[in-house]
């Protein structure tokens, strides 16, 4: 499978008008704060690997019979480019009982928290596409618009198709980044990290 | 919290006939089949620490009602003596939910598997004591005499008592065995696990 994703700089409220005038379905709402560990023994901006302790919180509608916010704790490899034409990489991910656990786990192992990434995040459905409203601390907000797809020859269609929604609400695909946040932020925290690490896509949300 | 353990070599059947005969309280059964994992950064055997990966299923006691096999994965990292002589150590642990993806994490990140402990433990209760009849795969059966106790000067009198309980159950004491599981297993393995590996005690069970 192949995951077909954009994103850009946009105003949420402006993008949420846009998504509710198009009929599009509000999915969730959820708070994400990521800890990326650089390795005691591999430099993961040169090897494009990333570990990733997250803790999400999906926040409660307010419905009745709604069980209230609920959070969880997720573990996550991300292996090297495959295939560079798909961006397809290796992800192995599990969810923790105790993600303080897990984070003293590779603290004591020599593992050392190199950034944070914290974001909130609201999901739609519009057709085959979710769209995502981000705020990013630090960062500020974006829209991202992804699909998945079966086989290698869909992805140029659904990048099309991911740029028409772009373009359905408001925004101009030619604005695409391809930078990740995590690239983002660690290229906006100075020389120490410049180099390089700011075009790692393994931090991809 | 200090845990005071000894283990003797012992033949099970024999022991859960005594066991029954001093009034014990079968806990329960559960096989456990623990992957330890060798550092690519440092020398476990030398750090003395350690990490493992847990599969644990507890068996059904086939009562009306029991929900049959339950199994789980559990996440360990257990670093070296904090205080040697009353055999405290640091330990982390969370349950996962995929064992297997916690494996291809650690994998993916450049740590082998150094050894695999495989047993069936059944657990009862002995006054404060906790006594565990221990198969081994490729060692053999043993009996653990356990308990906790919430200050160090309590700990030489509590070894008294587990050793009490060895007698009580046919036992001899002198038989102690001080090596862990992993590292009787890995003094068995071979000349290229069996310098101090066989001695360190993180693998503890």
């Amino acid at each position: 499978m192949y995951e077909v994703e954009v994103k850009v700089r946009a105003d949420r409220d402006r993008v949420r008008e846009r998504l509710a005038e198009l009929g599009a379905d509000r999915v969730d709402a959820v708070e994400q704060v990521d800890t990326y560990y650089d390795a005691p023994h591999r430099e993961f901006a040169e090897t494009d690997e990333a570990l990733r302790v997250r803790r999400e919180t999906v926040r409660s509608d307010g419905e009745e019979g709604d069980p209230g916010d609920e959070s969880f704790a997720e573990l996550t490899y991300k292996g090297p480019l495959v295939e560079a034409e798909s961006k397809t990489r290796r992800e192995v991910e599990t969810r923790v009982a105790d993600g303080e656990a897990a984070d003293a786990v590779f603290e004591a192992l020599g593992f050392d928290p190199a950034a944070t990434v914290r974001k909130d995040r609201e999901r739609f459905a519009l057709e085959e596409f979710t769209v995502t409203l981000d705020a990013v601390a630090g960062l500020g907000e974006f829209v991202e618009v992804e699909t998945d797809v079966e086989t290698e020859g869909d992805v140029e269609a659904a990048r099309e198709g991911a740029y028409e929604v772009l373009r359905d609400l408001g925004l101009d695909p030619d604005d695409q980044i391809r930078t990740s946040y995590l690239g983002l932020l660690l290229a906006a925290d100075g020389a120490d990290h410049a180099e390089g690490e700011g075009e790692s896509e393994s931090g991809d949300e």
